[in-house]
């Protein structure tokens, strides 16, 4: 396989490496994944994240196992086993469908292998189309809030809606990020303030329910979100409180946009009802951890309720920044989502 | 002064006693209080916390120091200083000018002594009203909504709308309370989470953005929210993420009460514009600190905007639940809140 660098996974010297985004920013600890059970655990304690990136990593381990010899049937049980890592980002998925083809072919080993290769290059080249569309609906001077994390470290690019926000940053004067902190697993607090300060973007971190009072105060004029997964009638499932935003917005009639790659759509869901959504760990909500330490403040006995994702409709979405263009209401519901 | 005793505030064997909320749900800690400056920073720190308690614990300990002898210019600076502690609950700001009339006695030790032993009975007696009337707003199996903590923490009774929600549990089966955590400083989930514990209602924990999405899924029922501050209008200040709440109920068309005593109406305040906000420190933003520890996850250099509460307009209010009864919008809209 080639050599593939991107900001939080790599190919290089042969070996699959990963970026460990549960210590960020207080530590940059690169791992070495060498089999599917190192890579799950890695998925799972979202050490990996972000769902293009997911699709990525998981890809580029897929072809590393073909390169070391693994058989058909094993690769097979590989792709197998990391599909069903998370449920709802669909990227993963994708990704898996593609090699699960490649592996078709006679020579499958080196066919798995360019087949990886093409999906780390394309979603460089997806990051950096979305950016550019996405950047066009930007004005100079606005302020625009984001939630969870979409940059650079979530994909193989420059991300998707924190990738328009880079771009939008380059071509605009006095561009200005509100991020929420993304509650629980602090997406927004720990790695997006950590991309902006290191692209140099002016931000302001705020807690997730912050949020309603500075767009009642007009000091939100855009919304820019990722997506995990898009149905066919333009709902989307994305980080839990994007749902939150788009009401909020729409409330306030301030822009709601969607960023994600064609790799997000799915088109065996039509609609938000058929994506499913993650459930995670209490302890999550009871409290936090991470490189920074470990805390847990509520009662231990405390019931929780811990939605990875929720369902954004499409009624409450401005438009949808493909890397194919940019998609308003009327032509989503004439089904163009379908069709890209 | 004659003993008095509630959840977090009491004056027996001559001392005016403090529950330390900020240690609270791991440590049961309580603080004698002798002088201004030990309650300013009590009331800083939300050792102290709690629109109707600050008032009151500010209270006892300006007729502690009105028995140890303290001048009548001593006692005024007294409640000049305290009344500045913080700017947004109006509560304080009541019983402090309740305090500063009966300093105008000529007994004005004794009638200091009276009026504060009056303020904290009178509270308790707000209270049971409130959650008398807002009871009879809830039905059996109800699924309700509260943030913050307006328990009997935080006043000298059952509490606000927590208080509500004590008695509609006694009155009604099979209630269910979902609690915000309230970032930054968490108090659905220490306190709330701690007080519903002790009083065996059933309730499940979230964080703050995942509420949206319980509603959109119809498992919002109520929503139950404290005040810091009513204007004549009828909007109100609470804590941050209360407007939040109250857009999503406008959306969903779910019932939001506003639960508060008649000393949290502002007759000086014609409407929300005209209550001040509190901006308090960053590091409760990029981080947590309390009794379960300490940890800062956001890098060092970030901008962070925190405001401690926000305004909910009059118009995304089902009804006001006062302990002179029960207000809706036409009434509230004819003025009714300025002459309760």
């Amino acid at each position: 396989m080639k050599e593939l660098i991107a900001r939080s996974l790599k190919y290089q010297n042969g070996m699959v490496q990963v970026l460990d985004q549960y210590l960020l920013p207080h530590q940059e600890t690169w791992h070495h994944c060498e089999n599917v059970e190192q890579m799950k655990s890695l998925i799972l304690a979202l050490k990996v994240r972000g769902a293009p990136l997911i699709g990525l990593a998981a890809s580029l381990l897929v072809a590393y196992l073909a390169e070391q010899g693994s058989s058909k049937a094993q690769l097979n049980d590989a792709i197998d086993e990391l599909t069903a890592t998370r449920p709802t980002a669909v990227n993963l998925m994708h990704c898996m469908a593609r090699l699960r083809e490649a592996l078709q072919q006679p020579e499958y080993a080196q066919a798995v292998v360019t087949e990886a290769e093409r999906l780390f290059e394309e979603d460089c080249a997806l990051c950096d189309r979305m950016a550019t569309f996405g950047a066009e609906l930007v004005e100079s001077g606005d302020n625009i809030l984001t939630h969870c994390n979409t940059g650079a470290l979530a994909t193989a690019g420059v991300g998707t809606a924190l990738g328009v926000i880079h771009h939008a940053a380059r071509q605009h004067s006095n561009i200005h990020i509100w991020v929420d902190e993304t509650r629980p697993l602090l997406q927004g607090g720990r790695l997006t303030a950590y991309e902006l300060a290191q692209w140099q973007i002016p931000y302001t971190l705020i807690c997730d329910n912050m949020a309603a009072s500075l767009m009642a105060a007009g000091k939100v004029d855009k919304i820019f979100v990722g997506a995990d997964r898009i149905a066919v009638n333009g709902d989307f499932a994305n980080k839990v409180g994007t749902y939150n935003l788009a009401v909020l917005a729409h409330y306030h009639q301030i822009p709601f946009y969607v960023v994600a790659p064609v790799t997000t759509l799915d088109s065996s869901c039509a609609s938000g009802q058929d994506i499913p959504i993650e459930q995670r760990a209490e302890t999550e909500v009871t409290g936090v951890s991470g490189s920074f330490g470990s805390c847990q403040w509520a009662p231990e006995q405390a019931e929780v309720y811990n939605p990875a994702f929720d369902v954004t409709p499409a009624a409450l979405i401005t438009a949808w920044v493909l890397d194919t263009g940019v998609y308003y209401p009327q032509q989503v519901a004439a089904g163009v989502l379908g069709t890209v």
